[in-house]
Protein backbone atom coordinates (compact mmCIF):
# COMPACT_ATOMS: atom_id res chain seq x y z
CA UNK A 1 0.00 0.00 0.00
CA UNK A 2 0.93 3.20 -0.71
CA UNK A 3 2.18 5.59 1.73
CA UNK A 4 1.38 9.65 2.24
CA UNK A 5 3.66 12.65 2.14
CA UNK A 6 2.84 15.99 3.22
CA UNK A 7 4.52 19.33 3.79
CA UNK A 8 4.48 21.35 6.50
CA UNK A 9 5.08 25.14 5.38
CA UNK A 10 6.18 26.86 8.18
CA UNK A 11 7.28 25.86 12.29
CA UNK A 12 4.00 27.65 13.47
CA UNK A 13 2.25 25.10 11.85
CA UNK A 14 3.70 22.24 12.88
CA UNK A 15 1.59 21.52 15.64
CA UNK A 16 -1.58 21.36 13.13
CA UNK A 17 -0.12 18.28 12.16
CA UNK A 18 -0.14 14.20 13.84
CA UNK A 19 3.77 13.66 13.77
CA UNK A 20 2.95 10.17 15.78
CA UNK A 21 4.43 7.26 13.98
CA UNK A 22 5.84 9.17 10.76
CA UNK A 23 9.24 9.91 9.55
CA UNK A 24 9.90 14.26 9.60
CA UNK A 25 12.14 15.45 7.07
CA UNK A 26 13.22 18.47 8.88
CA UNK A 27 15.22 20.90 5.86
CA UNK A 28 16.68 24.43 6.04
CA UNK A 29 18.75 24.69 2.97
CA UNK A 30 19.86 27.88 3.39
CA UNK A 31 21.53 26.91 5.90
CA UNK A 32 21.32 24.79 8.93
CA UNK A 33 20.58 21.37 7.32
CA UNK A 34 22.73 22.02 4.54
CA UNK A 35 25.66 22.69 7.44
CA UNK A 36 24.90 19.74 9.05
CA UNK A 37 24.82 17.17 6.17
CA UNK A 38 27.97 18.47 5.46
CA UNK A 39 29.78 18.41 8.63
CA UNK A 40 28.77 14.68 9.01
CA UNK A 41 29.84 14.15 5.68
CA UNK A 42 32.81 15.64 6.40
CA UNK A 43 34.10 12.74 9.15
CA UNK A 44 31.94 15.02 12.59
CA UNK A 45 30.99 12.25 15.20
CA UNK A 46 27.69 13.86 15.91
CA UNK A 47 25.31 17.08 15.48
CA UNK A 48 23.43 18.26 18.82
CA UNK A 49 20.88 20.74 17.27
CA UNK A 50 19.76 23.34 20.53
CA UNK A 51 17.16 25.78 19.99
CA UNK A 52 18.50 28.56 22.24
CA UNK A 53 21.62 30.58 22.46
CA UNK A 54 21.93 29.67 26.25
CA UNK A 55 21.80 26.01 25.62
CA UNK A 56 24.58 26.32 23.10
CA UNK A 57 26.74 28.59 25.72
CA UNK A 58 26.47 25.83 28.24
CA UNK A 59 27.82 23.47 26.10
CA UNK A 60 30.16 25.83 24.51
CA UNK A 61 31.89 26.13 28.51
CA UNK A 62 31.84 22.33 28.28
CA UNK A 63 34.83 22.73 25.85
CA UNK A 64 32.27 21.47 22.46
CA UNK A 65 32.74 22.85 19.05
CA UNK A 66 29.70 25.11 18.95
CA UNK A 67 27.91 27.42 16.14
CA UNK A 68 25.59 30.35 16.59
CA UNK A 69 23.81 31.82 13.69
CA UNK A 70 20.87 34.33 14.08
CA UNK A 71 19.65 36.54 11.49
CA UNK A 72 21.85 34.89 9.07
CA UNK A 73 25.41 36.01 10.52
CA UNK A 74 27.37 34.39 13.49
CA UNK A 75 26.74 35.31 16.79
CA UNK A 76 29.98 36.95 18.69
CA UNK A 77 31.42 34.30 21.12
CA UNK A 78 31.01 31.24 18.64
CA UNK A 79 33.81 29.67 16.53
CA UNK A 80 32.02 27.99 14.45
CA UNK A 81 29.67 30.13 11.62
CA UNK A 82 26.66 28.63 8.98
CA UNK A 83 28.84 27.84 6.08
CA UNK A 84 28.89 24.49 5.08
CA UNK A 85 32.93 25.37 3.97
CA UNK A 86 33.18 25.45 7.71
CA UNK A 87 32.47 21.80 7.62
CA UNK A 88 35.00 20.59 5.43
CA UNK A 89 38.49 20.32 7.76
CA UNK A 90 40.25 18.49 9.99
CA UNK A 91 39.32 19.91 12.94
CA UNK A 92 35.38 18.73 13.24
CA UNK A 93 36.79 15.35 12.58
CA UNK A 94 35.70 12.66 15.18
CA UNK A 95 33.95 15.30 17.05
CA UNK A 96 30.42 16.65 18.21
CA UNK A 97 29.19 20.29 17.26
CA UNK A 98 26.73 21.95 19.05
CA UNK A 99 24.53 24.18 16.13
CA UNK A 100 21.85 26.35 16.79
CA UNK A 101 20.63 28.43 14.48
CA UNK A 102 17.71 31.22 13.73
CA UNK A 103 15.31 28.88 12.10
CA UNK A 104 16.56 25.04 11.77
CA UNK A 105 17.34 23.82 14.72
CA UNK A 106 14.12 25.50 16.35
CA UNK A 107 12.03 23.02 13.59
CA UNK A 108 14.25 19.92 15.05
CA UNK A 109 13.30 20.31 18.36
CA UNK A 110 9.20 21.15 17.25
CA UNK A 111 9.71 17.53 15.56
CA UNK A 112 10.58 14.92 18.02
CA UNK A 113 7.06 12.93 18.58
CA UNK A 114 7.56 11.84 15.44
CA UNK A 115 8.47 8.38 15.46
CA UNK A 116 12.18 9.43 13.35
CA UNK A 117 13.41 12.81 12.36
CA UNK A 118 15.20 13.39 9.27
CA UNK A 119 17.41 16.10 8.72
CA UNK A 120 17.61 17.07 4.66
CA UNK A 121 19.27 18.99 2.05
CA UNK A 122 19.11 18.98 -1.13
CA UNK A 123 23.14 17.95 -0.46
CA UNK A 124 21.79 13.87 0.17
CA UNK A 125 18.59 14.31 -1.21
CA UNK A 126 18.37 10.88 -3.16
CA UNK A 127 19.82 9.33 -0.29
CA UNK A 128 16.59 10.81 1.91
CA UNK A 129 14.65 9.47 -0.34
CA UNK A 130 16.45 5.96 -0.61
CA UNK A 131 16.01 5.98 3.08
CA UNK A 132 12.22 6.23 3.37
CA UNK A 133 11.29 4.16 0.25
CA UNK A 134 13.03 1.23 2.32
CA UNK A 135 10.44 2.11 5.70
CA UNK A 136 6.57 1.64 5.52
CA UNK A 137 5.90 5.24 7.20
CA UNK A 138 4.00 8.47 6.02
CA UNK A 139 6.22 11.40 6.12
CA UNK A 140 6.39 14.76 6.72
CA UNK A 141 8.29 17.33 5.09
CA UNK A 142 8.85 20.67 7.84
CA UNK A 143 10.21 23.37 6.50
CA UNK A 144 12.13 25.74 8.50
CA UNK A 145 11.15 28.60 6.94
CA UNK A 146 12.23 32.43 8.07
CA UNK A 147 10.54 33.27 11.35
CA UNK A 148 7.75 31.43 11.13
CA UNK A 149 6.94 32.26 7.54
CA UNK A 150 7.03 29.91 4.55
CA UNK A 151 10.67 30.41 2.69
CA UNK A 152 11.46 29.44 -0.81
CA UNK A 153 14.44 27.30 -0.77
CA UNK A 154 12.96 24.67 1.77
CA UNK A 155 9.41 24.46 -0.41
CA UNK A 156 11.50 23.42 -3.60
CA UNK A 157 12.90 20.86 -0.99
CA UNK A 158 9.77 19.69 -0.16
CA UNK A 159 8.86 19.67 -3.54
CA UNK A 160 12.13 17.92 -4.75
CA UNK A 161 11.28 14.79 -2.48
CA UNK A 162 7.80 14.41 -3.37
CA UNK A 163 8.81 14.43 -6.81
CA UNK A 164 11.23 11.87 -5.66
CA UNK A 165 8.99 9.77 -3.52
CA UNK A 166 5.99 10.33 -5.92
CA UNK A 167 5.89 6.86 -7.43
CA UNK A 168 5.66 5.35 -3.70
CA UNK A 169 3.56 8.03 -1.77
CA UNK A 170 0.59 9.67 -2.34
CA UNK A 171 -0.10 13.07 -1.62
CA UNK A 172 -1.61 13.42 1.47
CA UNK A 173 -2.94 17.67 1.03
CA UNK A 174 -2.97 20.16 -1.00
CA UNK A 175 0.71 21.67 -0.04
CA UNK A 176 2.72 18.46 -0.93
CA UNK A 177 1.03 19.13 -4.78
CA UNK A 178 1.78 23.06 -4.10
CA UNK A 179 5.60 22.29 -3.52
CA UNK A 180 5.89 19.76 -6.23
CA UNK A 181 4.68 21.77 -8.82
CA UNK A 182 6.59 24.40 -7.85
CA UNK A 183 9.13 23.17 -7.85
CA UNK A 184 9.05 21.54 -10.94
CA UNK A 185 8.72 24.90 -12.86
CA UNK A 186 11.69 26.02 -11.72
CA UNK A 187 13.99 22.94 -11.50
CA UNK A 188 15.46 23.98 -14.28
CA UNK A 189 16.70 26.95 -13.22
CA UNK A 190 17.10 26.40 -9.42
CA UNK A 191 20.03 28.03 -8.28
CA UNK A 192 19.05 31.50 -10.43
CA UNK A 193 15.75 30.93 -8.67
CA UNK A 194 17.24 30.72 -5.23
CA UNK A 195 19.49 33.21 -5.55
CA UNK A 196 16.39 35.14 -5.68
CA UNK A 197 15.15 34.10 -2.73
CA UNK A 198 14.32 36.45 0.28
CA UNK A 199 16.78 34.44 2.20
CA UNK A 200 19.53 34.75 -0.70
CA UNK A 201 19.29 38.38 -0.51
CA UNK A 202 20.04 38.56 2.99
CA UNK A 203 22.83 36.65 2.80
CA UNK A 204 24.31 38.38 -0.20
CA UNK A 205 24.45 40.99 1.83
CA UNK A 206 27.38 39.02 3.99
CA UNK A 207 29.10 38.03 1.06
CA UNK A 208 28.22 34.22 1.39
CA UNK A 209 27.15 33.38 -2.74
CA UNK A 210 28.87 30.44 -2.84
CA UNK A 211 27.34 28.79 0.00
CA UNK A 212 24.12 29.17 -1.97
CA UNK A 213 25.85 27.69 -5.23
CA UNK A 214 26.81 25.14 -2.31
CA UNK A 215 23.49 24.22 -1.02
CA UNK A 216 21.36 23.96 -3.81
CA UNK A 217 23.35 21.04 -5.76
CA UNK A 218 21.63 18.18 -5.20
CA UNK A 219 23.33 14.71 -4.01
CA UNK A 220 26.52 15.26 -3.17
CA UNK A 221 26.77 13.28 -0.10
CA UNK A 222 25.28 9.86 0.11
CA UNK A 223 24.19 10.03 3.85
CA UNK A 224 21.14 10.11 5.71
CA UNK A 225 21.06 11.78 9.10
CA UNK A 226 18.53 10.77 12.04
CA UNK A 227 17.67 12.15 15.57
CA UNK A 228 18.71 9.95 18.35
CA UNK A 229 17.54 11.48 21.63
CA UNK A 230 19.10 14.84 20.98
CA UNK A 231 21.86 14.04 18.57
CA UNK A 232 22.02 13.71 14.55
CA UNK A 233 23.95 10.76 13.52
CA UNK A 234 24.11 9.04 10.55
CA UNK A 235 22.43 6.52 9.35
CA UNK A 236 22.23 3.93 6.84
CA UNK B 1 6.74 54.36 -7.15
CA UNK B 2 6.43 50.24 -7.70
CA UNK B 3 4.35 49.21 -4.72
CA UNK B 4 4.60 45.88 -2.61
CA UNK B 5 2.84 42.48 -2.70
CA UNK B 6 3.03 39.64 -0.32
CA UNK B 7 1.11 36.70 0.24
CA UNK B 8 0.23 34.86 4.12
CA UNK B 9 -0.61 31.07 3.48
CA UNK B 10 -2.32 30.52 6.91
CA UNK B 11 -4.40 32.71 9.32
CA UNK B 12 -2.06 31.21 11.37
CA UNK B 13 1.00 33.60 9.92
CA UNK B 14 -0.53 36.76 10.14
CA UNK B 15 0.31 38.42 13.54
CA UNK B 16 4.03 38.18 11.78
CA UNK B 17 2.74 40.29 8.90
CA UNK B 18 2.65 44.06 9.53
CA UNK B 19 -1.06 44.92 8.07
CA UNK B 20 -1.03 48.92 9.10
CA UNK B 21 -1.16 51.29 6.15
CA UNK B 22 -1.85 48.16 4.10
CA UNK B 23 -4.32 46.74 1.89
CA UNK B 24 -5.24 43.15 2.84
CA UNK B 25 -6.92 40.87 0.54
CA UNK B 26 -8.79 37.82 2.01
CA UNK B 27 -9.80 34.71 0.07
CA UNK B 28 -11.45 31.65 0.89
CA UNK B 29 -12.47 30.60 -2.48
CA UNK B 30 -14.34 27.20 -1.46
CA UNK B 31 -16.29 28.75 -0.42
CA UNK B 32 -16.94 31.68 2.12
CA UNK B 33 -15.69 34.66 -0.16
CA UNK B 34 -16.64 33.44 -3.44
CA UNK B 35 -20.52 33.26 -1.87
CA UNK B 36 -19.85 37.20 -0.18
CA UNK B 37 -19.20 38.38 -4.06
CA UNK B 38 -22.10 36.45 -5.09
CA UNK B 39 -24.51 37.60 -2.50
CA UNK B 40 -23.31 41.43 -3.20
CA UNK B 41 -23.43 40.72 -6.60
CA UNK B 42 -26.96 39.42 -6.57
CA UNK B 43 -28.01 42.29 -4.46
CA UNK B 44 -27.77 41.62 -0.79
CA UNK B 45 -27.28 45.20 1.23
CA UNK B 46 -24.20 44.00 3.04
CA UNK B 47 -22.21 41.08 4.46
CA UNK B 48 -21.68 41.05 8.18
CA UNK B 49 -19.25 38.60 8.67
CA UNK B 50 -18.60 36.92 12.42
CA UNK B 51 -16.49 34.81 13.64
CA UNK B 52 -18.04 32.33 15.91
CA UNK B 53 -21.67 30.46 15.80
CA UNK B 54 -22.08 32.25 18.93
CA UNK B 55 -22.35 35.67 17.33
CA UNK B 56 -23.97 34.28 14.23
CA UNK B 57 -26.96 33.18 16.87
CA UNK B 58 -27.49 36.22 18.26
CA UNK B 59 -28.12 37.89 15.03
CA UNK B 60 -30.18 35.13 14.45
CA UNK B 61 -32.30 35.30 17.38
CA UNK B 62 -33.12 39.20 15.98
CA UNK B 63 -34.05 38.41 12.71
CA UNK B 64 -31.25 38.54 10.84
CA UNK B 65 -30.66 36.18 7.56
CA UNK B 66 -27.87 34.38 8.78
CA UNK B 67 -25.47 31.40 7.07
CA UNK B 68 -23.48 29.44 9.31
CA UNK B 69 -20.68 26.53 8.01
CA UNK B 70 -18.28 24.48 9.68
CA UNK B 71 -16.73 21.88 8.14
CA UNK B 72 -17.90 22.29 4.86
CA UNK B 73 -21.26 21.75 5.78
CA UNK B 74 -24.47 23.73 6.96
CA UNK B 75 -24.89 24.31 10.67
CA UNK B 76 -28.41 23.15 12.05
CA UNK B 77 -30.72 26.07 12.50
CA UNK B 78 -29.34 28.09 10.10
CA UNK B 79 -31.21 28.50 7.18
CA UNK B 80 -28.40 30.20 4.64
CA UNK B 81 -25.45 27.33 3.81
CA UNK B 82 -22.06 28.10 2.34
CA UNK B 83 -22.99 27.58 -1.43
CA UNK B 84 -23.30 30.81 -3.90
CA UNK B 85 -26.24 29.48 -5.74
CA UNK B 86 -28.25 30.12 -2.19
CA UNK B 87 -27.52 33.63 -2.75
CA UNK B 88 -28.95 34.28 -6.50
CA UNK B 89 -32.52 34.90 -5.49
CA UNK B 90 -35.56 37.45 -4.61
CA UNK B 91 -35.00 36.50 -0.87
CA UNK B 92 -31.69 38.10 -0.30
CA UNK B 93 -32.06 41.41 -1.91
CA UNK B 94 -31.60 44.70 0.17
CA UNK B 95 -30.90 42.35 3.10
CA UNK B 96 -27.76 42.13 5.35
CA UNK B 97 -26.57 38.55 5.43
CA UNK B 98 -24.69 37.41 8.48
CA UNK B 99 -22.29 35.12 7.76
CA UNK B 100 -19.96 32.90 9.75
CA UNK B 101 -17.47 29.97 8.00
CA UNK B 102 -14.65 27.95 9.02
CA UNK B 103 -11.80 29.80 7.75
CA UNK B 104 -12.82 32.93 6.08
CA UNK B 105 -14.92 34.69 8.03
CA UNK B 106 -12.06 34.48 11.04
CA UNK B 107 -9.46 35.36 8.17
CA UNK B 108 -11.49 38.87 7.79
CA UNK B 109 -11.55 39.31 11.55
CA UNK B 110 -7.84 38.56 12.05
CA UNK B 111 -7.05 41.49 9.07
CA UNK B 112 -8.74 44.56 10.81
CA UNK B 113 -5.35 46.05 11.99
CA UNK B 114 -5.09 46.65 7.95
CA UNK B 115 -5.88 50.39 6.28
CA UNK B 116 -8.38 48.62 3.71
CA UNK B 117 -9.47 44.70 4.15
CA UNK B 118 -10.81 43.62 0.72
CA UNK B 119 -12.71 40.51 0.33
CA UNK B 120 -11.35 38.53 -2.97
CA UNK B 121 -12.72 35.27 -4.92
CA UNK B 122 -11.86 34.60 -8.87
CA UNK B 123 -15.22 35.47 -9.26
CA UNK B 124 -14.31 38.78 -8.82
CA UNK B 125 -10.05 39.38 -9.36
CA UNK B 126 -9.86 41.77 -11.84
CA UNK B 127 -12.26 43.93 -10.44
CA UNK B 128 -9.58 43.42 -7.18
CA UNK B 129 -6.70 43.89 -9.36
CA UNK B 130 -8.06 46.99 -10.75
CA UNK B 131 -9.08 48.40 -7.83
CA UNK B 132 -5.72 48.05 -6.23
CA UNK B 133 -3.95 49.54 -8.88
CA UNK B 134 -5.87 52.55 -7.91
CA UNK B 135 -4.26 52.62 -4.69
CA UNK B 136 -0.65 53.84 -3.32
CA UNK B 137 -0.47 50.88 -0.76
CA UNK B 138 1.42 47.64 -0.17
CA UNK B 139 -1.08 44.84 -0.51
CA UNK B 140 -1.05 41.46 1.14
CA UNK B 141 -3.63 38.22 0.10
CA UNK B 142 -4.64 36.68 3.18
CA UNK B 143 -5.17 32.91 2.29
CA UNK B 144 -7.69 31.73 4.59
CA UNK B 145 -6.71 27.94 4.28
CA UNK B 146 -8.47 25.01 5.72
CA UNK B 147 -8.24 25.05 9.92
CA UNK B 148 -5.08 26.73 9.52
CA UNK B 149 -2.94 24.64 7.15
CA UNK B 150 -2.49 26.00 3.56
CA UNK B 151 -4.41 24.90 0.74
CA UNK B 152 -4.56 24.84 -2.97
CA UNK B 153 -7.64 26.99 -3.97
CA UNK B 154 -6.82 30.20 -1.84
CA UNK B 155 -2.91 30.00 -2.61
CA UNK B 156 -3.83 29.85 -6.48
CA UNK B 157 -6.30 32.96 -6.27
CA UNK B 158 -3.34 34.44 -4.46
CA UNK B 159 -0.86 33.66 -7.37
CA UNK B 160 -4.06 35.20 -10.21
CA UNK B 161 -3.49 38.27 -8.22
CA UNK B 162 0.14 38.60 -8.14
CA UNK B 163 0.11 37.89 -11.92
CA UNK B 164 -2.62 40.20 -12.39
CA UNK B 165 -0.12 42.92 -10.74
CA UNK B 166 3.05 42.16 -11.81
CA UNK B 167 3.46 45.21 -13.47
CA UNK B 168 2.55 47.58 -10.71
CA UNK B 169 3.95 45.61 -7.56
CA UNK B 170 6.94 43.74 -6.54
CA UNK B 171 7.21 40.48 -5.13
CA UNK B 172 7.79 41.20 -1.44
CA UNK B 173 8.76 37.88 -0.18
CA UNK B 174 9.29 34.09 -1.26
CA UNK B 175 5.62 33.38 -0.76
CA UNK B 176 4.62 35.32 -3.69
CA UNK B 177 6.58 34.12 -5.72
CA UNK B 178 5.66 30.47 -5.06
CA UNK B 179 2.16 31.61 -5.45
CA UNK B 180 2.45 33.37 -8.96
CA UNK B 181 4.94 30.18 -10.23
CA UNK B 182 1.84 27.47 -8.49
CA UNK B 183 -0.69 29.15 -10.34
CA UNK B 184 1.19 29.54 -13.86
CA UNK B 185 1.86 25.93 -13.52
CA UNK B 186 -1.55 25.03 -13.21
CA UNK B 187 -3.77 27.44 -14.50
CA UNK B 188 -4.40 26.20 -17.84
CA UNK B 189 -6.15 23.61 -16.17
CA UNK B 190 -7.36 25.20 -13.05
CA UNK B 191 -11.06 23.27 -12.68
CA UNK B 192 -9.43 20.15 -12.94
CA UNK B 193 -6.43 20.92 -10.62
CA UNK B 194 -8.84 22.26 -7.80
CA UNK B 195 -11.46 19.48 -8.55
CA UNK B 196 -8.43 17.51 -6.92
CA UNK B 197 -8.17 19.59 -3.57
CA UNK B 198 -8.31 18.51 -0.23
CA UNK B 199 -11.23 20.87 0.44
CA UNK B 200 -12.87 19.73 -3.09
CA UNK B 201 -12.88 16.02 -2.09
CA UNK B 202 -14.69 17.07 1.15
CA UNK B 203 -17.40 19.12 -0.59
CA UNK B 204 -17.44 16.13 -3.26
CA UNK B 205 -18.90 14.17 -0.49
CA UNK B 206 -21.46 17.33 -0.24
CA UNK B 207 -22.87 17.35 -3.36
CA UNK B 208 -21.54 20.30 -4.32
CA UNK B 209 -19.59 20.07 -7.64
CA UNK B 210 -21.33 22.66 -9.25
CA UNK B 211 -20.39 25.30 -6.33
CA UNK B 212 -16.63 24.33 -7.28
CA UNK B 213 -17.05 24.82 -11.11
CA UNK B 214 -18.82 28.09 -10.16
CA UNK B 215 -16.08 29.45 -7.92
CA UNK B 216 -13.63 28.74 -10.38
CA UNK B 217 -14.65 31.04 -13.28
CA UNK B 218 -12.77 34.32 -13.02
CA UNK B 219 -14.24 37.90 -13.23
CA UNK B 220 -17.77 36.82 -13.47
CA UNK B 221 -18.96 40.27 -11.14
CA UNK B 222 -17.20 43.17 -11.72
CA UNK B 223 -17.67 44.29 -7.78
CA UNK B 224 -15.11 44.76 -4.79
CA UNK B 225 -16.12 44.04 -1.57
CA UNK B 226 -14.69 46.10 1.24
CA UNK B 227 -14.73 46.04 5.02
CA UNK B 228 -16.05 49.03 6.82
CA UNK B 229 -16.46 48.73 10.47
CA UNK B 230 -18.06 45.71 10.75
CA UNK B 231 -19.76 45.27 7.37
CA UNK B 232 -18.76 44.17 3.41
CA UNK B 233 -20.02 47.01 1.40
CA UNK B 234 -19.19 47.03 -2.07
CA UNK B 235 -17.19 50.14 -3.64
CA UNK B 236 -16.37 51.53 -7.21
Amino acid sequence: MKRNIDVCLSPELIGLYDLKGKIVVVVDILRATSVMVTALANGAKEIIPVATLDEAKSYLNKGFLCAAERGGAQVEGFPLDNSPFSYMNEEIKGKPIVITTTNGTLAITKSTTADQVLVGAFLNIQAVADYITKQDKDVIVHCAGWKGKTNMEDTLFAGALVELLYNSHNLACDTAHLSLKYYQSVKDNLLETVKNSAHAKRLNKLHVIKDIEFCVKQSTYDIVLILEGKKLITTS
